[in-house]
Protein backbone atom coordinates (compact mmCIF):
# COMPACT_ATOMS: atom_id res chain seq x y z
CA UNK A 1 0.00 0.00 0.00
CA UNK A 2 3.08 2.26 0.44
CA UNK A 3 4.64 1.77 -2.82
CA UNK A 4 0.79 2.25 -4.52
CA UNK A 5 0.41 5.18 -2.33
CA UNK A 6 4.28 6.46 -3.86
CA UNK A 7 3.95 5.33 -7.50
CA UNK A 8 0.59 4.30 -8.45
CA UNK A 9 -0.76 1.30 -10.03
CA UNK A 10 1.12 1.85 -13.45
CA UNK A 11 3.67 2.32 -12.19
CA UNK A 12 4.23 -0.28 -9.80
CA UNK A 13 7.08 -2.65 -9.97
CA UNK A 14 6.52 -6.23 -7.83
CA UNK A 15 10.28 -6.44 -7.60
CA UNK A 16 10.13 -3.55 -5.49
CA UNK A 17 7.48 -4.40 -3.05
CA UNK A 18 9.84 -6.90 -2.74
CA UNK A 19 12.64 -5.40 -1.66
CA UNK A 20 10.22 -2.94 0.40
CA UNK A 21 9.22 -6.09 2.61
CA UNK A 22 12.43 -7.96 2.24
CA UNK A 23 11.69 -11.04 0.53
CA UNK A 24 12.90 -12.61 -2.36
CA UNK A 25 10.56 -11.44 -5.60
CA UNK A 26 9.87 -15.12 -6.27
CA UNK A 27 8.40 -15.27 -3.06
CA UNK A 28 6.06 -12.84 -3.62
CA UNK A 29 5.33 -14.30 -7.00
CA UNK A 30 4.69 -17.36 -5.69
CA UNK A 31 1.58 -16.12 -3.49
CA UNK A 32 0.71 -13.61 -5.99
CA UNK A 33 1.44 -15.13 -9.17
CA UNK A 34 0.36 -11.41 -11.16
CA UNK A 35 0.42 -7.58 -9.74
CA UNK A 36 -3.56 -7.13 -9.89
CA UNK A 37 -3.98 -9.83 -7.52
CA UNK A 38 -1.17 -8.73 -4.73
CA UNK A 39 -2.74 -5.10 -5.43
CA UNK A 40 -6.13 -6.21 -4.54
CA UNK A 41 -5.11 -8.44 -1.21
CA UNK A 42 -3.42 -5.32 -0.03
CA UNK A 43 -6.39 -3.52 -0.70
CA UNK A 44 -8.77 -6.00 0.91
CA UNK A 45 -6.18 -6.01 3.86
CA UNK A 46 -6.58 -2.38 5.03
CA UNK A 47 -9.95 -1.68 3.80
CA UNK A 48 -11.55 -3.74 6.18
CA UNK A 49 -12.79 -6.73 3.61
CA UNK A 50 -12.14 -9.34 6.03
CA UNK A 51 -13.26 -7.19 9.54
CA UNK A 52 -16.78 -8.56 11.19
CA UNK A 53 -19.44 -6.59 9.72
CA UNK A 54 -21.10 -3.62 12.48
CA UNK A 55 -24.43 -5.40 14.12
CA UNK A 56 -25.92 -2.94 16.22
CA UNK A 57 -28.96 -4.48 16.43
CA UNK A 58 -30.81 -2.16 13.56
CA UNK A 59 -30.34 -1.47 10.29
CA UNK A 60 -30.07 2.32 10.58
CA UNK A 61 -27.15 1.60 12.89
CA UNK A 62 -25.70 -1.40 10.99
CA UNK A 63 -25.61 1.17 7.81
CA UNK A 64 -24.72 4.33 9.46
CA UNK A 65 -21.84 2.80 11.05
CA UNK A 66 -20.77 1.31 7.85
CA UNK A 67 -20.63 4.18 5.88
CA UNK A 68 -18.61 6.02 9.04
CA UNK A 69 -16.12 3.32 8.41
CA UNK A 70 -15.37 3.70 4.58
CA UNK A 71 -15.42 7.70 5.04
CA UNK A 72 -12.96 6.78 7.69
CA UNK A 73 -10.83 4.49 5.51
CA UNK A 74 -11.36 7.15 2.50
CA UNK A 75 -9.36 9.89 5.08
CA UNK A 76 -6.25 7.42 5.66
CA UNK A 77 -3.06 7.59 3.47
CA UNK A 78 -4.35 3.71 2.17
CA UNK A 79 -7.93 5.49 1.05
CA UNK A 80 -6.08 8.31 -0.58
CA UNK A 81 -3.97 5.28 -2.65
CA UNK A 82 -7.40 3.70 -3.61
CA UNK A 83 -9.22 6.56 -4.22
CA UNK A 84 -6.10 8.02 -6.96
CA UNK A 85 -5.73 4.78 -8.50
CA UNK A 86 -10.47 4.39 -8.78
CA UNK A 87 -9.63 8.87 -10.18
CA UNK A 88 -6.12 8.80 -11.39
CA UNK A 89 -5.58 5.43 -13.02
CA UNK A 90 -9.27 4.63 -14.20
CA UNK A 91 -9.83 3.96 -17.63
CA UNK A 92 -7.49 1.09 -18.32
CA UNK A 93 -8.93 -2.21 -18.86
CA UNK A 94 -6.66 -3.88 -15.69
CA UNK A 95 -7.76 -1.01 -13.02
CA UNK A 96 -11.04 -1.43 -14.26
CA UNK A 97 -11.17 -5.16 -14.01
CA UNK A 98 -9.75 -4.53 -10.47
CA UNK A 99 -12.43 -1.80 -9.30
CA UNK A 100 -15.07 -3.65 -10.16
CA UNK A 101 -13.69 -6.74 -8.75
CA UNK A 102 -13.65 -4.75 -5.62
CA UNK A 103 -16.91 -3.25 -5.73
CA UNK A 104 -18.83 -6.04 -6.50
CA UNK A 105 -17.01 -8.34 -3.52
CA UNK A 106 -17.50 -5.23 -0.96
CA UNK A 107 -21.13 -4.72 -1.86
CA UNK A 108 -22.07 -8.46 -1.62
CA UNK A 109 -20.80 -8.37 1.90
CA UNK A 110 -22.39 -5.09 2.64
CA UNK A 111 -25.83 -6.57 1.52
CA UNK A 112 -25.39 -8.93 4.35
CA UNK A 113 -26.38 -6.61 6.61
CA UNK A 114 -29.85 -5.95 4.87
CA UNK A 115 -29.92 -10.00 4.72
CA UNK A 116 -29.81 -9.80 8.38
CA UNK A 117 -32.51 -7.01 8.81
CA UNK A 118 -34.81 -9.11 6.56
CA UNK A 119 -34.29 -11.98 9.09
CA UNK A 120 -35.11 -10.01 11.89
CA UNK A 121 -38.26 -8.45 10.15
CA UNK A 122 -37.14 -4.98 9.71
CA UNK A 123 -37.50 -5.22 5.88
CA UNK A 124 -40.05 -6.68 4.02
CA UNK A 125 -38.32 -10.07 1.99
CA UNK A 126 -38.00 -8.63 -1.39
CA UNK A 127 -35.73 -5.88 -0.25
CA UNK A 128 -33.30 -4.62 -3.04
CA UNK A 129 -30.22 -5.25 -1.28
CA UNK A 130 -27.88 -3.79 -3.75
CA UNK A 131 -29.62 -1.06 -4.64
CA UNK A 132 -30.04 0.09 -1.35
CA UNK A 133 -26.45 -0.13 -0.43
CA UNK A 134 -25.97 1.30 -3.71
CA UNK A 135 -27.88 4.48 -3.09
CA UNK A 136 -26.51 5.43 0.07
CA UNK A 137 -22.57 4.05 -0.25
CA UNK A 138 -22.59 5.89 -3.87
CA UNK A 139 -22.80 9.45 -3.34
CA UNK A 140 -21.21 9.39 -0.05
CA UNK A 141 -18.13 7.82 -1.79
CA UNK A 142 -18.54 10.45 -5.06
CA UNK A 143 -18.78 13.60 -2.80
CA UNK A 144 -15.51 11.83 -0.52
CA UNK A 145 -13.35 10.25 -2.79
CA UNK A 146 -14.09 12.17 -6.01
CA UNK A 147 -15.03 15.61 -4.82
CA UNK A 148 -12.85 15.56 -1.57
CA UNK A 149 -15.50 16.71 -0.13
CA UNK A 150 -15.99 16.72 4.03
CA UNK A 151 -19.66 14.27 4.75
CA UNK A 152 -21.24 15.64 8.18
CA UNK A 153 -22.84 13.18 10.81
CA UNK A 154 -26.52 15.02 9.73
CA UNK A 155 -26.12 13.97 5.93
CA UNK A 156 -25.01 10.41 6.42
CA UNK A 157 -27.63 10.15 8.92
CA UNK A 158 -30.54 11.67 6.74
CA UNK A 159 -29.34 9.59 3.63
CA UNK A 160 -29.78 6.20 5.70
CA UNK A 161 -33.09 7.00 7.04
CA UNK A 162 -34.49 8.22 3.57
CA UNK A 163 -33.20 5.21 1.78
CA UNK A 164 -34.09 2.90 4.50
CA UNK A 165 -37.62 4.42 5.08
CA UNK A 166 -37.94 3.93 1.64
CA UNK A 167 -37.12 0.38 1.73
CA UNK A 168 -39.39 -0.08 4.63
CA UNK A 169 -42.31 1.50 2.48
CA UNK A 170 -42.02 0.71 -0.85
CA UNK A 171 -44.91 -1.58 -2.55
CA UNK A 172 -46.99 -0.51 0.39
CA UNK A 173 -49.37 1.90 -1.86
CA UNK A 174 -51.94 2.58 1.29
CA UNK A 175 -48.55 4.40 2.72
CA UNK A 176 -48.07 6.78 0.22
CA UNK A 177 -49.02 10.63 0.31
CA UNK A 178 -49.23 13.13 3.27
CA UNK B 1 -16.79 18.01 -28.33
CA UNK B 2 -14.84 16.22 -31.18
CA UNK B 3 -11.73 17.40 -29.95
CA UNK B 4 -12.45 16.96 -26.58
CA UNK B 5 -13.49 12.72 -27.63
CA UNK B 6 -9.92 12.46 -29.74
CA UNK B 7 -7.83 14.05 -27.73
CA UNK B 8 -9.04 14.88 -24.44
CA UNK B 9 -8.90 17.60 -21.74
CA UNK B 10 -4.87 18.23 -20.94
CA UNK B 11 -4.07 17.57 -24.72
CA UNK B 12 -6.82 20.03 -26.03
CA UNK B 13 -5.62 23.36 -28.10
CA UNK B 14 -8.07 26.18 -28.38
CA UNK B 15 -5.84 26.81 -30.81
CA UNK B 16 -6.83 23.53 -32.79
CA UNK B 17 -10.64 23.46 -31.90
CA UNK B 18 -10.48 27.13 -33.59
CA UNK B 19 -9.55 25.66 -36.76
CA UNK B 20 -11.77 22.98 -36.61
CA UNK B 21 -14.84 25.60 -36.30
CA UNK B 22 -13.13 27.96 -38.94
CA UNK B 23 -12.20 30.41 -36.92
CA UNK B 24 -9.65 32.81 -35.77
CA UNK B 25 -8.64 31.95 -32.11
CA UNK B 26 -8.91 35.30 -31.39
CA UNK B 27 -12.50 34.52 -31.78
CA UNK B 28 -12.98 31.83 -29.80
CA UNK B 29 -10.28 33.83 -26.81
CA UNK B 30 -13.12 36.63 -26.96
CA UNK B 31 -16.27 34.57 -25.69
CA UNK B 32 -14.29 32.09 -24.06
CA UNK B 33 -11.06 33.35 -22.39
CA UNK B 34 -9.93 29.80 -20.63
CA UNK B 35 -9.71 26.13 -21.83
CA UNK B 36 -12.02 25.79 -19.23
CA UNK B 37 -14.82 27.94 -20.06
CA UNK B 38 -14.76 26.67 -23.53
CA UNK B 39 -14.96 22.91 -22.68
CA UNK B 40 -17.90 23.56 -19.71
CA UNK B 41 -20.27 25.21 -22.56
CA UNK B 42 -19.52 22.73 -24.63
CA UNK B 43 -20.52 20.40 -22.07
CA UNK B 44 -23.38 22.33 -21.17
CA UNK B 45 -24.50 22.54 -24.28
CA UNK B 46 -24.27 18.78 -25.50
CA UNK B 47 -25.73 17.91 -21.80
CA UNK B 48 -29.27 18.98 -21.62
CA UNK B 49 -28.29 21.48 -19.68
CA UNK B 50 -30.25 24.25 -21.01
CA UNK B 51 -32.94 21.88 -22.05
CA UNK B 52 -36.64 22.27 -20.44
CA UNK B 53 -36.72 19.81 -17.31
CA UNK B 54 -39.13 17.21 -17.61
CA UNK B 55 -43.02 17.81 -16.56
CA UNK B 56 -44.92 14.21 -16.52
CA UNK B 57 -47.03 15.55 -14.08
CA UNK B 58 -45.64 13.07 -11.24
CA UNK B 59 -42.40 13.11 -9.37
CA UNK B 60 -41.59 9.54 -10.70
CA UNK B 61 -42.36 10.32 -13.91
CA UNK B 62 -39.93 13.27 -13.78
CA UNK B 63 -37.11 11.54 -12.52
CA UNK B 64 -37.37 8.61 -14.58
CA UNK B 65 -37.06 10.45 -17.46
CA UNK B 66 -34.39 12.54 -15.95
CA UNK B 67 -32.33 9.56 -15.58
CA UNK B 68 -33.40 7.99 -19.01
CA UNK B 69 -32.10 11.07 -20.29
CA UNK B 70 -28.80 11.18 -18.99
CA UNK B 71 -27.92 7.60 -19.45
CA UNK B 72 -28.65 8.10 -23.32
CA UNK B 73 -26.49 10.68 -22.99
CA UNK B 74 -23.60 8.94 -21.36
CA UNK B 75 -24.01 6.19 -24.25
CA UNK B 76 -23.48 9.14 -27.35
CA UNK B 77 -19.86 9.97 -28.35
CA UNK B 78 -19.96 13.34 -26.61
CA UNK B 79 -21.08 11.23 -23.15
CA UNK B 80 -17.92 8.96 -23.77
CA UNK B 81 -15.71 12.19 -23.97
CA UNK B 82 -16.94 13.32 -20.86
CA UNK B 83 -17.22 10.04 -18.63
CA UNK B 84 -13.62 10.31 -20.42
CA UNK B 85 -12.64 13.65 -18.76
CA UNK B 86 -13.96 12.54 -15.29
CA UNK B 87 -12.60 9.21 -15.39
CA UNK B 88 -9.06 8.95 -16.86
CA UNK B 89 -8.45 12.57 -16.54
CA UNK B 90 -9.58 12.57 -12.72
CA UNK B 91 -7.14 14.15 -10.16
CA UNK B 92 -5.60 17.22 -12.19
CA UNK B 93 -7.09 20.68 -9.88
CA UNK B 94 -8.18 22.09 -13.21
CA UNK B 95 -10.69 18.85 -13.82
CA UNK B 96 -11.99 18.21 -10.85
CA UNK B 97 -12.85 22.01 -10.63
CA UNK B 98 -14.67 21.63 -13.87
CA UNK B 99 -15.97 18.21 -12.59
CA UNK B 100 -17.27 19.81 -9.43
CA UNK B 101 -18.96 23.47 -11.20
CA UNK B 102 -21.00 21.27 -13.80
CA UNK B 103 -21.83 18.66 -10.96
CA UNK B 104 -23.03 21.46 -8.95
CA UNK B 105 -24.75 23.12 -11.83
CA UNK B 106 -26.74 20.04 -13.15
CA UNK B 107 -27.71 18.77 -9.52
CA UNK B 108 -29.05 22.96 -8.55
CA UNK B 109 -31.20 22.26 -12.17
CA UNK B 110 -32.16 18.54 -11.69
CA UNK B 111 -33.20 19.71 -7.94
CA UNK B 112 -36.18 21.44 -9.31
CA UNK B 113 -38.81 18.75 -10.10
CA UNK B 114 -38.08 17.98 -6.74
CA UNK B 115 -38.81 21.58 -6.16
CA UNK B 116 -41.94 21.32 -7.89
CA UNK B 117 -43.06 17.98 -6.63
CA UNK B 118 -43.18 20.08 -3.08
CA UNK B 119 -45.30 22.69 -4.50
CA UNK B 120 -47.74 20.22 -6.16
CA UNK B 121 -48.14 18.56 -2.26
CA UNK B 122 -46.47 15.29 -3.95
CA UNK B 123 -43.61 15.45 -1.52
CA UNK B 124 -42.96 16.92 2.18
CA UNK B 125 -41.67 20.64 2.59
CA UNK B 126 -38.29 19.51 3.90
CA UNK B 127 -37.32 16.94 1.61
CA UNK B 128 -33.61 17.11 0.85
CA UNK B 129 -33.61 17.56 -3.27
CA UNK B 130 -29.93 17.13 -3.32
CA UNK B 131 -29.85 13.76 -1.43
CA UNK B 132 -32.86 12.63 -3.36
CA UNK B 133 -31.21 13.57 -6.68
CA UNK B 134 -27.90 11.95 -5.83
CA UNK B 135 -29.27 8.72 -4.46
CA UNK B 136 -30.70 8.45 -7.84
CA UNK B 137 -28.23 9.61 -10.11
CA UNK B 138 -25.41 9.30 -8.34
CA UNK B 139 -25.37 4.71 -8.56
CA UNK B 140 -26.60 5.09 -11.45
CA UNK B 141 -23.94 7.24 -12.95
CA UNK B 142 -21.11 4.96 -11.42
CA UNK B 143 -22.76 1.80 -13.39
CA UNK B 144 -22.96 3.74 -16.19
CA UNK B 145 -20.02 5.98 -16.82
CA UNK B 146 -17.53 4.76 -14.72
CA UNK B 147 -18.26 0.93 -14.74
CA UNK B 148 -19.55 0.40 -18.40
CA UNK B 149 -22.95 -1.23 -17.14
CA UNK B 150 -26.20 -0.96 -19.19
CA UNK B 151 -29.23 -0.26 -16.63
CA UNK B 152 -31.82 -1.35 -17.54
CA UNK B 153 -35.36 -0.03 -17.02
CA UNK B 154 -36.50 -2.02 -14.21
CA UNK B 155 -33.05 -0.98 -12.17
CA UNK B 156 -34.34 3.00 -12.79
CA UNK B 157 -37.98 2.19 -11.77
CA UNK B 158 -36.97 0.49 -8.48
CA UNK B 159 -34.68 2.94 -7.92
CA UNK B 160 -36.72 5.86 -8.18
CA UNK B 161 -39.50 4.11 -6.33
CA UNK B 162 -37.11 3.58 -3.66
CA UNK B 163 -35.95 6.85 -2.45
CA UNK B 164 -39.16 8.24 -3.59
CA UNK B 165 -40.70 5.98 -1.46
CA UNK B 166 -38.46 7.36 1.18
CA UNK B 167 -38.54 11.07 0.34
CA UNK B 168 -42.90 10.49 1.02
CA UNK B 169 -42.52 8.66 4.08
CA UNK B 170 -39.12 9.90 6.42
CA UNK B 171 -40.02 11.55 9.77
CA UNK B 172 -43.23 9.95 9.39
CA UNK B 173 -43.02 7.81 12.45
CA UNK B 174 -46.17 6.16 12.13
CA UNK B 175 -45.38 4.52 9.05
CA UNK B 176 -42.74 3.09 9.99
CA UNK B 177 -42.64 -1.08 10.24
CA UNK B 178 -45.32 -3.76 7.76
Amino acid sequence: MAELARVGYSALRVEDVAVLAKVNKTTVYRRWPTKSELIADAIRSVAGFDEPLPDTGTIRGDLIELVRRSLAFARKPEGRAVSRLIVVEGGTPEVDALARLLRDQKRAKNAEVITRAIARGELPHDTPADLVVDAITSPLFARAMRFNEKIDQATIIALVDLVVTGAENVGKRGSRGR
